[in-house]
């Protein structure tokens, strides 16, 4: 009977326990496959540190938040036991036919590493930010929308009752998709996103325009974006005459310097880890589960150095070559469209 | 400067008020358009009754469920006064250049005939049930799906406490698209769709199985499904000697049928209209709003007789003619899939 | 080392996992108590039928719906062995020292009954009705209360987007007090309690109004809920003469009649089973959670016999006796109050 | 006819809304009293500020966040036309014959102020942190706890899945009410308070023995907490030989230190406003409706300088006087009691 491992990898996310329920549901009783599930990503496959991974346990789980095997950011190369020889021989030694890692950016990459060096390995892709170029849409990126979107719904009563400009710090580094969507869907009087800096003047201008109709400015800010000459603007220098050094995110850079360049008081949040935790939502268990399904059928065709993607309504499969590396980011025709409507 | 009508028409469904609110900030901010909401659907255009629909109107509205227009299921033709005549020159009188429709499949066939007949319109597809060929998604259905896996989730726990079957009733007249996602988001180990009839035998087949592993058995049923020899099946003699008409939805008629079968004590839930109001989810209110704007475009562009719609990332224009009448069922082989894993 | 065994008995209700990891925390960290859980309520304790209880077995349970050691509605002297001697001989055989019974009105009665009978046991209310009279409050209250309640907005929008009445039917069998807590705080226009029949032309001058004033009329009805002639109004002779039995519950029953009389189109929703199951709410709890700590106390002094119980914001002990067979049903001042501004 | 002007005042706080609803509803159609709003609290009542307050404005308030009177932080007496005078002169000019205050400890003082100056005025307790003696509880608390245990269930699967000690830092200056109750709903291995100071070894030993049981550590703390040497603790030296000064909250002064000292990778996360705005709870709304409702009923008594509050079940009036000055902390035996189960 063929066996595979499972992995997650990289940070947790809503969806990940879905993935793997639905890999071995469909692989028990679809194609009789056997699982084990490694502990705390690469690392398990390294140490051979493993679980068992029957359908009576993953009953129930889709419904909860990060990932039964545990995870980390460790590499499968990065300490010396980590050879190829290495890993081929524990998976021997275990009775593992071949590696399913659920997992971003990085993990595909390293898996794809591990497939020249003769590891049989598939992918399923993994990233709360959205930004893979190969997948339409990764799990994990609508639950921390829904979060976000109700953290500005909460945010604005405050702003309205208290006349003040609200600044919400959300996830996205390289891309502003979960910023886009909360301030779409939150009706936010400006989104800030990696892809587009804003000036100073701009973001301001917007604020002012929003207090002069007589409401409160909602703005949402991806972590990763900046503006021009953010590094001076938000610096002052201290009692002892010296700049003080960058501190807090984006949001709490900001707050300050919006409030002193248009006098409306100014608060900042920041989600933080609260965005990637607990229940999923059900879009996300859906698409969640569809992976798990279509990974096991990749699995049983030995369709290994590929990726399972999802295309319109559809799972595709896509080899790790061309789903490594190849960042999506909001579209700045999308980006301009919004923000014809901001302020 | 140019002036539209919008009307929503059908049932209500979340998203509706972010179509409006996008509508509008679009048209105003970027095309210069004004714009009147014609009250209770097709109705209000026949009559000319309408309400101004001002950025100031429509702030904050996208979080809020219903439509601030109202609606009704009234077809513009319907009434006396329904004639292409007296509707253009309501329509004139308004000094209103074009109509904005947002509906489902009826809707958008009687927008078709009023294209024929001369009035300048447009469309946006609604449906909670999702089964509009044209668009790859409607909005609503994902604020339903999440709404009825949250009940999945809920019943689950009484379900395992008191070794019951429970038995939810989702919509879904002619496709069973929420309760196929429902029902996969929740763990179901029985969904139940208007597309593929299963014998009473089998439905009970799944359920004696989980009662067999020691769980308790979740049915999501569509309110469409039917199964072979189902007048028979549930009606019984009654006191007087006569059969008893059918009553209720499928869910109260599958419970007493599996319970009888199986010997497992069953309860049916119907979930009804709590399925379509309230807080849109994010995922909702950002389509609407992203249709809001495209319509937007649409009328800017005089494109008449066009729909838009949703085709993986993007935003397209669809002609009535290809829109009307086209149902999208769940596919057979997706359907297939989940259920290998019944039982 | 002191055991004990704890059951829960009766439906189920948020807050039950949270007395037994309540309990079991404090028992185990500052009695070093041991327990035992019995399954499926009272018959648990006649079959001796247990499972471990120990500190690994309840962790995270508080945020799970149901009960982790089942339930029935089945009393410990129902069946040939549910006899004093047995269950003291299956207690000794098991060494447990004394009971902790979960439950109702009807669990404390029976507890109340082996008390006599020479069992030494304990209680801890357990009522999602809240008809108490020996407590403030019951856990599952309050999270029955939140879900109604969102039930009440979700169908204030739909009712308001096609101007119908909405009648929603919520638990409440002898006390309206679900009821009251949903009605005033999703804002209905009337409220309708056992405590308190209302006449149906009453109710319909309620809906009549709120629809003169051009809204859409709420009702929220418990089940328990009754009109003078009830019977009488909605039987009607079918096709063979006969008058129709009674069918479905008072929601359905209220809302053909209210809209025949009315013209106001009228549906209604049976929330049901959703009401009792799933994520307890925090209150719930930390209710449940107190309750839990208390029990573990009184174990501990072996003050058998008792009840704990929420008065003010204190937790007491309130013997058996006082507190079997109190219903606390709505004050009528408190109801006449929120009725002063119905319609 | 009556005529009463109704602020809020402080921090806004779920709930508010519902109380202004409950005064108007029960003013207008009980006692035919009428109400004016003051914009801004006290500001409004000084410079005479207002807005029509009728039953058609306060429609369905009561599910939204903050305030539709908006609010601040001003006092009465702080700027040159805050005087008796002025301020009476400005009622009669308006023809209000009372206020209503709704607001913490802060706005009842400079009530009893303006009382012994002869305004006529009563008060509706207002604290998000719970924290006023004279009233069992106050709306906005249930709200806020049930927020930020959503925020300990969602970290705690981040937490897991890592193997991370997660700090979530809520509100609560002077009390840890919000802590407490979210610490214990949430599961949390160790609750810190304002009440009492624990120190940084024993903080380190819960956090330690709970990875030592292979689980992942869960801390919540109150904003308000402080530890022994503190100052000392989280101050290094910069670059330029100076201590830096305390920098962001308790939160982010407590994880580095965790981390350091434990081993536990340790993240802070920091709910901030989040845990005051939005949709509020039912119970809050409950809450809301009767200290409205008692309100109206207590300036229709003309009983001046008292305040509505909950005690038990029932709502009583308590004056000024005992009202104003006495926090409620929460109480040291219950503290101990939750903190026998910490680690």
């Amino acid at each position: 009977m063929a066996r595979f491992g499972i992995l997650t990898s990289g940070g947790d996310c809503p969806g990940l326990n879905a993935v793997i329920r639905g890999t071995v549901l469909q692989g028990e009783m679809v194609h009789g496959q056997e699982f084990v599930g490694y502990r705390g990503g690469y690392r398990g496959l390294v140490y051979g540190d493993v679980m068992p991974l029957e359908r009576s346990v993953v009953r129930g789980i889709s419904q909860q938040g990060g990932t039964i095997l545990g995870t980390s950011r460790f590499g499968p190369y990065t300490e010396p036991d980590g050879t190829p020889q290495n890993i081929l021989a524990r998976m021997a030694g275990l009775d593992v036919d071949g590696v399913i890692a659920i997992g971003g950016d990085g993990t595909m990459a390293a898996a794809n590493r591990l497939l020249e060096d003769g590891v049989p390995i598939v992918g399923v892709p993994k990233t709360i930010d959205n930004d893979l170029e190969a997948t339409d849409y990764t799990f994990g990126f609508n639950t921390a929308v829904e979060i976000a979107t109700e953290a500005v719904d909460r945010l604005r009563t405050t702003g309205n009752s208290h006349q003040r400009c609200m600044v919400l710090e959300v996830m996205g580094r390289h891309a502003g998709w979960i910023a886009m969507y909360a301030g779409i869907a939150g009706g936010a009087h400006a989104i800030l996103i990696p892809e587009q800096p804003e000036s100073l003047e701009q973001i301001c201008t917007w604020v002012a325009s929003v207090r002069d109709r007589g409401r409160a400015p909602m703005v949402v800010v991806a972590e990763g974006f900046t503006f021009p000459d953010m590094d001076q603007a938000h610096s002052h220098k201290g009692l002892d005459g010296f700049n003080r050094p960058r501190l807090g995110g984006i949001g709490e850079i900001l707050a300050p310097l919006i409030e002193e360049r248009t006098g409306v008081e100014t608060r900042a949040t920041v989600l933080g880890h609260i965005q990637r935790g607990g229940v999923p939502s059900a879009w996300d268990r859906v698409l969640g589960s569809r992976f798990g399904q279509a990974v096991s059928d990749l699995v049983a065709d030995g369709d290994w150095g590929k990726m399972v993607a999802l295309r319109g309504r559809d799972i595709v499969r896509v080899p790790f070559s061309d789903a490594v590396g190849h960042t999506k980011t909001v579209p700045l025709d999308q980006y301009r469209g919004a923000r014809a409507t901001f302020g």
